[in-house]
């Protein structure tokens, strides 16, 4: 896992996150690069990888996706579940 | 793929999803349920076999999630492009 290279996708616009992969992907010793995401910014994680394939990086290819369940702990100690996305790109 | 149930994922409350699936996955002839979304809806198809891997049904693995990019036509002829997921999950 040491040579992967880890983008988090919030609440930017959309094309921070893809320069951001794009930028990882160029680089000549990256393998792979995982997108993560949690709640309503998975959608957004999946629109970056689309997004790198299909417009910047031709000959790079979806390895992996896997969703997860983190539970948040808030300042009252209240805490919630939220889904996850980790998806990994592979040139 | 004939016995295959897909449930397609919009804006509704995402428990509506979660009931649609676990009925499916309790039917004795089913195998697969595939949870369809696009755009926004993504989060919430996440949230929905999160929710019904978690709570609902214990036997049931996520067999395989891709992600692709779809074309919409809009009606005075502009398009754009969505992305979508199908999260296959098998009992």
């Amino acid at each position: 896992m040491s040579d992967e290279n880890i983008v988090f996708v919030g609440s930017k616009p959309v094309m921070n996150y893809v320069l951001a992969v794009v930028t990882q992907l160029n680089k000549k010793e990256t393998e792979n690069v995982v997108i993560k995401a949690r709640g309503r910014a998975i959608s957004r994680a999946v629109d970056v990888a689309e997004i790198v394939r299909n417009k910047f990086v031709n000959d790079v290819n979806v390895q992996k996706i896997t969703t997860s369940t983190e539970t948040i702990t808030r300042d009252d100690n209240s805490s919630a579940n939220v889904s996850a996305i980790e998806i990994t790109l592979k040139r």
